[in-house]
C-alpha cells in the first residue's frame, strides 16, 4: 500500500510508493557529462561576460591582485547576460481591470565557482566551496542595500536536464521586488506553528529527526542532511543548522566553512549513489526585512532530476515519489565517499 | 523591461520576457514522434492490461457488442497496471509526531481514447473525443460512489517529454482521498472573490477577455480559449465554458459536443504552431461533495513542453515565461487549421 504523506511546513500531500519503491538504479536519466567548447566563464573570456560586479583575487605567490576582467580569480560575479529581470527602473505598479503587474526590476546575477571547467561543487576543494558562500553572503549584503527588493534566490542548476545552460560550475542569484507565493506560504506557516507552541517548527523536525534516525543522511556539529519526510523527489536532501538561525546571510565564519565541508560530502554522495546525476539546489532563507526571527529557519534543498513532473502534478500540487525517504537516506548515509566529515 | 504578472486566482507571480520574447521555432524540444514496439492497448492485446472496468463497444454494422476484454471497443478504461495509489483498503489516519500520514488508498485508471494507436486528440474525429469526454464523465459519476474519495483528476501526458510512458493515445484518472493543496487554493481564492463581489472570478477574467481580445485564442458559442494573463509556460491555453459551471461532470450533451470540437481545433492549432510539442492537459473541476457552486468556474488547462523548470522555480513557486500570451495568442489564432470551428 502506498503511503500518502504531508509536508509539516508548507501542507503539500505527496504519494510514497513503498511497495515497488524504486532503488537508484531503477531511474532512466541523464548523467552530468561534459561536452567541452567554447567557455565564457574560463579564465582570458573575461570579456565574454558583462564586466564583473564582484571577484576574489588573492594574487600569485604573494604578488598584487589581478585586474578586474582579466584571470587570476577564484571566485567571479557577474551579471546574468541573459538577465530574467531588468536592474534600472522603477517598478510602476498598475491594475488592469482583474490582472495587477508590475516592470520586471530585479537583479539576476552568476557566481562562476571556479576557474576550474571540469570542477563541481562535489569535487572541488572545501576552501573554494567555502569561497562561493562568502560569495554568496557578499552579494546577499550588497543586494539588500536596494530597497526596491524584497527577496533573494540563490540557486544552482547542475547539469542540462536540470536547466543548465552552461556547463562550467556556476550558481545564480536573483533579487526579486516582491516575495515569492512559496516562500511566503513557508515563512508564514512556521510563524503560525511558532505562534502557536513557541517552537520553531524546523527546530522541531530536526529533534525529532535525530531521535528517530531513519531520515538522517549525515551530521556534523553545525548541520544536519535530511531526507524530509513528506519528499517532492526521490532522493531530495535537505541541509539544515542545527542551532536555530533564521538567515543564510547573517552567520558566523564557522558556519560557512562546516556548510562547505557538509555541502561536499553530501553531494558527493549524490554522485556516488546515483551516478553523477543532474540536480537543483536552492537556499532557502528569509525574506528582506524579516531577516532575524524565532520562527524561520535558513536551509538549503537539494533535488536530483531522476522523475518527469506530469500532469498529475501540474494539477494537483501532489507528487508522487517512488522511493520512500528512509531508503534514500539509508542509500545516502552508506555511500562510500572519501573524506567524509564525521557522522 | 520585462514584466511581472500575478495570476488573479492563486496569486502567482510570473515573469514575462518582453523584450526578447521567444517565438515558436526558438524553443529546442523533443517533438512527440512515434517509435512503434509492442504496444499493450492495441486491438488483440486487451489480455497484457487488467480486466477492463467499461468500455464503449457498438457493435460492428448493427451487429452484437463484442465480449469484454476483446476487440470491438471504442474508448476501454483500465486500471493502471502501475497504480500511484491502491484501491483496497481503509484510509488509516495517523500521526507520527510533528508528521501526518494515511493510507495511499485511491483510484489510478487509465482511459485509451481510441483503437488506432497512430491517432492523437487533434486527428482523431469529433465523434471519438466527445466519445472519450463521456467516458470521463462515466468514471467520475461512478468514482463519486466511493465515500472515501475527495477529489478527481482527470488529466493527460502527450509525448515522452511530458511524461507519457506508452505513446497509444491515452489519458488518466486519478481518485484521491483529499482536496488537494493546489486545488484547495484556487476554489478557496474564487470562493473568497465571490464572497467580495457577488461574481465568479472566472466569469469576470471571461468578460474582460472577450473585451480586450489580445488573449482569446479562439471560441465558440459554448467555450472559449485563452491564453492565460500570468501564464507559468509559454503557450499555456485554459478552455472555459462561457456559461459559469462549476463541476465538469454535471453538463448536457451539447457541452461534451462542444468541448470535443474545440480540443481538436486547440490541439491542432497547437501541432501547426509547434510542430507537434508534447504537452500536459488536466482538467479543473470542483472537490467531490462541492460540485455546485457559483464561485467556482471548472475550466482545462494545457501547458506544452518547450522550457524546463529549474531552481528558481523550485525555490520560489515563481515562473520565468520567454514568450507573452499575448503572442502566443497570436500565433495559435493565425494558425491555419481545417476545419475550424468558427471563431
Amino acid at each position: 500500500m502506498p503511503d500518502l504523506r504531508k509536508d509539516p511546513i508548507v501542507g503539500r500531500w505527496v504519494i510514497i510508493s513503498t511497495d515497488r519503491a524504486k532503488r537508484p538504479t531503477d531511474f532512466a536519466r541523464e548523467n552530468v557529462k561534459l561536452k567541452g567548447g567554447f567557455c565564457p566563464f574560463c579564465y582570458g573570456n573575461e570579456s565574454k561576460t558583462p564586466p564583473e560586479i564582484q571577484a576574489y583575487r588573492p594574487g600569485s605567490n604573494g604578488g598584487p591582485a589581478s585586474q578586474r576582467d582579466t584571470p587570476g580569480w577564484t571566485v567571479r560575479v557577474v551579471p546574468n547576460k541573459f538577465p530574467a529581470l531588468g536592474i534600472e527602473g522603477n517598478l510602476d505598479r498598475e491594475g488592469e481591470g482583474l490582472f495587477d503587474r508590475m516592470n520586471g526590476v530585479g537583479a539576476h546575477e552568476v557566481i562562476i565557482e571556479t576557474p576550474e571547467h571540469r570542477s563541481t561543487l562535489a569535487t572541488m576543494s572545501e576552501k573554494q566551496i567555502e569561497d562561493v558562500l562568502w560569495a554568496f553572503r557578499d552579494r546577499m549584503l550588497d543586494l539588500k542595500n536596494d530597497k526596491r527588493f524584497r527577496y533573494i534566490l540563490i540557486f544552482k542548476n547542475h547539469g542540462e536536464a536540470a536547466g543548465a545552460s552552461l556547463e562550467h560550475p556556476h550558481s545564480q542569484l536573483i533579487a526579486l521586488p516582491i516575495v515569492p507565493k512559496r516562500v511566503r506560504e513557508e515563512v508564514d506557516s512556521s510563524r503560525h506553528y511558532y505562534f502557536d507552541k513557541e517552537r520553531c517548527i524546523f527546530c522541531d523536525m530536526i529533534r525529532q529527526e535525530l531521535e528517530s534516525g531513519v531520515r538522517v543522511i549525515g551530521q556534523t556539529d553545525l548541520f544536519v542532511t535530511l531526507a524530509p519526510y513528506a519528499p517532492r523527489f526521490p532522493f531530495e536532501m535537505w541541509i539544515l543548522p542545527k542551532q536555530h538561525a533564521s538567515s543564510f546571510e547573517n552567520n558566523q565564519t564557522p558556519v560557512y566553512a562546516g556548510l562547505a565541508k557538509v555541502l561536499k560530502d553530501n553531494l558527493a554522495r549524490l554522485d556516488a549513489v546515483l551516478d553523477r546525476p543532474a540536480y537543483n539546489l536552492m537556499i532557502h532563507t528569509s525574506p528582506i526585512g524579516e531577516e532575524s526571527s524565532d520562527h524561520y529557519h535558513w536551509h538549503i534543498e537539494i533535488i536530483p532530476k531522476l522523475t518527469k513532473v506530469a500532469g498529475f502534478e501540474w494539477g494537483t500540487g501532489f507528487y508522487i515519489c517512488p522511493t520512500p525517504p528512509e531508503e534514500s537516506a539509508r542509500f545516502l548515509r552508506e555511500a562510500h565517499v572519501d573524506a567524509s566529515p564525521s557522522r
